[in-house]
């Protein structure tokens, strides 16, 4: 693929902002074109020929348009073989654990921490409003047991997959940086595994670079 | 890794289906340990140590222990070099296509058709229920849009990824299986290229064998 590859989203969002520290992990150069859903630009035609389901970002390498963040992030991780080896793809074992953890994160841990998130974050600051308490514990309860698990399992290894960071880990960043912004940052801090594995992520120069850029949920 | 892989599951479980249909493709040799969920087995400590979110499937190869469905099915993709190519590992960009309809499926597709099977399946079958009309009808308005997005994707190639059969499509079968055994069986039949898709799909003889152990949603 030739020239610069392009991200396009804004760095307030949380699928935006995995596809980014995906990028510096690998070194890459990139250009951010901004689609600001706050002006609803994502329904904008420009912007559903990239993604169909008009969501950001979308990805666009030379004539490859890609969206969804995790499949995306993939690409990155495979296409670069600069920075860390977030896939791990040298060692079957490992993947398969890289996979197994990002599915977690997909399909456990995501949820419940978008609507606690959502609820704190998005409601009062685009729509004025207050938080649900009902959605937010019920929701608290959901992300309890998932971090349950999560705290067992970093017990035994330092990252999700083994004791390498991966982007099983890395697609985690988003929602616990907005997380640790809002009254249920205990979640986190308050189980120690969990909390040394955040901040091993943390203390990663590819999240500082990009947390910087996200002053939404501060 | 020695000796025979065994999933740890029930042929009735979508997920579990996944997986199976996986190992046919690639004509791997495999045992089925069951799982009964009817009988809360999934939840006992035997398979918390398999899964520690307590569902089915499970997937076990020599010491090494996996879940989430579409982890493991991107596991047995990998490791069998024999029966269908489902990743396109080969080629970068058929990859990541691969990649960004996998997780359409698990992203987009699934939510809606899971609570619409849910209700016409699991509630009268498992709780002697009649399904939630406003459940329904919800999910059903979600799962029309998404298959929209698919009707007009599956008009520029034959299959979700471009034009090789791949995880991609594999992987909706087991919701599709289900819905077409309920009253919103016209959601994909009714849509020409979608129904054209599910037609070959469903003439795979790796569909036809997992099927045929499928009898919970006939």
């Amino acid at each position: 693929m030739g020239g610069i590859v392009k991200v396009y989203g804004m760095p307030m969002s949380t699928a935006t902002s995995r596809v980014l520290m995906t990028l510096e992990e690998k070194e890459a150069s990139y250009e951010l074109v901004l689609v600001n859903i706050l002006n609803g630009e994502h329904k904008h035609p420009d912007h559903l020929a990239r993604n169909p389901f008009g969501q950001i970002p979308a990805f666009e390498d030379g004539s490859l348009m890609l969206f969804e963040s995790r499949a995306v992030a993939r690409y990155v991780a495979k296409k670069y073989e600069s920075g860390t080896d977030l896939l791990r793809s040298g060692n079957l074992e490992e993947a398969a654990l890289v996979d197994v953890w990002l599915d977690v994160e997909a399909n456990h841990f995501n949820a419940p921490i978008y609507a606690i998130s959502y609820q704190y974050v998005i409601v009062p600051r685009l729509f004025g409003g207050a938080p649900d308490e009902k959605v937010v514990e019920e929701n608290t309860a959901k992300l309890e047991k998932v971090l349950d698990v999560y705290e067992e399992r970093l017990s035994k290894s330092k990252y999700l997959a083994g004791d390498f960071f991966s982007l099983a880990d890395l697609s985690h960043f988003p929602y616990i940086h907005r997380l640790l912004r809002t009254p249920k940052a205990t979640l986190i801090t308050s189980r120690p595994h969990v909390n040394a594995w955040w901040e091993a992520i943390s203390s990663r120069p590819a999240y500082k670079k990009v947390a910087a850029g996200i002053t939404f949920g501060d």
